[in-house]
């Protein structure tokens, strides 16, 4: 530093606190939500608003999509709250996927600086990954989610029984991400449950889907308990996956392949690499593959020689994010995320050609 | 709450610390900036950009003034940080007033979620207000900092040779929140600093000054460190004065009456009651008023009768923010504030009245 006399060191703490509450039914649900006050704004979207056959008042209804995660949104949002007189002491209530509960939150923290915030997420991707944590979002100028704050929810309402309504490539888009925790976790209870009781699983048994996503944001709990604001390079373990998903998703310019999809895709390459690099012996690679293999993922889809140079350049993109080169999350085994800067030589390979057949072991 | 089952509750905490360095002249405040690097954008306004010989490149120039601490000037810095690629790990340092450093501090919290602040405050107000404590806004709406975020700057840089840019009005305006942190703090320091060097602060003797900022601010570090984000009614000791001060600028329509100054009329007022309740016994009145004198603030100003339900309708809407009632800060003597609901009929007397002539004592 400088030459300036340093004369005080102000310290602020909050700590935040979210209570995530599981609903036995849509019943167990709806008394739930009828117990925050009239002093809310609902927050929906046009697919989750006529889920409901009385809408309350005081609400919002945004169009469903991505391209609607804009500032737009959120002046619809804040203008809402301001009409119907909301003070800070009010209750935001999100009612959808991972779109309205980043938006809804994003406003709640902005709102004369933070009202009460409730997610109620009605996806299974939104449920174990958007709805813990207190990241918020809008994308700005083409950017994805360059907008946004902390903002952990107070409440997180999760009702199983709303993922009937998801599409198939929905509900197996959520599952992408908690084969990712599976991998995360110091052990291996998830994984044991995915495996016993995948056709539950698939055919969406209200009672194991439920216990699935307790086991999943339990896995999440711990990296964000321990790295709230993805300072202290724990958090980011669990973008495990995601830099080869984000590159696969911008080459195939987010058509037909879902978000969950392309995670668990990332995740085989991340495992393929670990494996190179002789972070993890065969055991372990051939378990992890195995449990992938299991669901419907595509797991040995492979980027065009073609598409290789489009390919780098979303990951350097993802790279602009910190100053400093792009590390990846690889593994070293149940619950043992690494981040290493990669030979992009050795990225290309893989996901070009797959992995070496033979390892250094 | 309802009926469901809570099953997990997540604490995210942060600790966020800011640094107040002073600087000892103008050199000693460009070496210290010139310690950012590269990596950082410069915010400035029509007013502090001409103060620089040499602009950084990668700034940008807001219009200045309230009129202008909106969304729009919120994307611009926020576009500008895009087209320079800066990182969730660069500097925003604003160079100016209040405006400039709210909405910097704005921009700060929602770029990447977050990236470093510097604030380097240019007027009395700014350096005794609002650099410290991590508040930040816009107004939206025509509400008065309806958006914001609460985002403490890692570094104030507070260099007191920029005071001699300002005007007498605006210097006098900053005095206002002093003089109401001397009532704040638990010790006399402040107070008795004050009354002594009366002269050398009017004439912003800058060694002189510059004690004044440190004294001030300490008594507003001990308010916001015990109330971070102004949830445990500790925090809002700090708004002593300005229930009475936003009616008083609301009634006036902002023209003319600096916020200060109003500030300074607030604490009158406050001082008037909380003697007529029989919180403060005659000697503490007398001596807090005594200094209030001293300084050129107009304190016996008296709203007229025609002027009441405006005035009334202007604390009224102060009393939106929470849904409950409006609560005023009195004192109890030096550093003892109380939060009080007051009878309006008590205010309107004393704010069109003055005082009443005896107290219950």
């Amino acid at each position: 530093m400088g030459a300036m006399e340093k004369v005080f060191s102000v310290t602020l703490q909050s700590g935040k606190i979210t209570d995530v509450y599981f609903a036995k039914d849509i019943k167990d649900l709806s008394s739930q939500l009828s117990s925050y006050s009239q002093n809310a704004l609902w927050v929906f979207d046009t697919n989750t608003a006529p889920l409901f056959k009385n809408l309350p008042p005081n609400r919002v209804v945004l169009e469903s999509g991505e391209k609607n995660k804009n500032l737009k949104s959120i002046e619809r949002i804040i203008s809402a709250a301001l009409d119907y007189h909301l003070a800070r002491d009010s209750y935001f209530i999100a009612f959808g996927g991972g779109v309205v509960c980043d938006m809804t939150a994003l406003a709640s923290s902005l709102y004369m600086r933070g009202t009460k915030l409730v997610l109620v997420p009605t996806t299974l991707l939104c449920m174990v990954d958007a709805s813990v944590g207190g990241k918020t979002a809008i994308d700005y100028a083409g950017a994805k989610n360059l907008i946004g704050t902390f903002n952990p929810a107070q409440d997180v309402l999760i009702s199983c029984d709303t993922l009937r309504t998801l599409s198939e490539s929905e509900y197996i888009s959520g599952l992408g991400e908690v084969l990712k925790h599976a991998l995360l976790s110091k052990d291996e209870e998830l994984y044991n449950f995915l495996v016993k009781e995948k056709d539950k699983i698939l055919s969406r048994d209200r009672d194991v889907v439920s216990q699935m996503v307790k086991l999943s944001i339990e896995v999440k709990n711990f990296y964000i308990e321990s790295d709230p604001e993805e300072k202290k390079g724990i958090r980011s373990a669990l973008n495990l996956g995601h830099t080869f998903a984000h590159a696969l998703e911008s080459i195939t310019h987010f058509t037909g392949l879902s978000h969950g999809k392309a995670v668990a895709w990332g995740c085989g390459r991340a495992l393929d690499i670990s494996y190179e690099l002789g972070l993890i012996d065969n055991d372990f690679y051939t378990k992890a593959n195995n449990l992938f293999n299991m669901y419907p993922f595509d797991m040995d889809y492979r980027v065009g020689r073609g598409e290789w140079l489009e390919f780098q350049d979303a990951i350097s993109k993802d790279k602009k994010r910190m100053s400093g080169s792009v590390k990846f999350v690889l593994l070293e085994g149940f619950g043992k995320p690494v981040l290493k800067q990669l030979d992009m030589k050795l990225v290309q390979r893989t996901v070009i050609s797959g992995p070496a057949k033979s390892n250094n072991k």
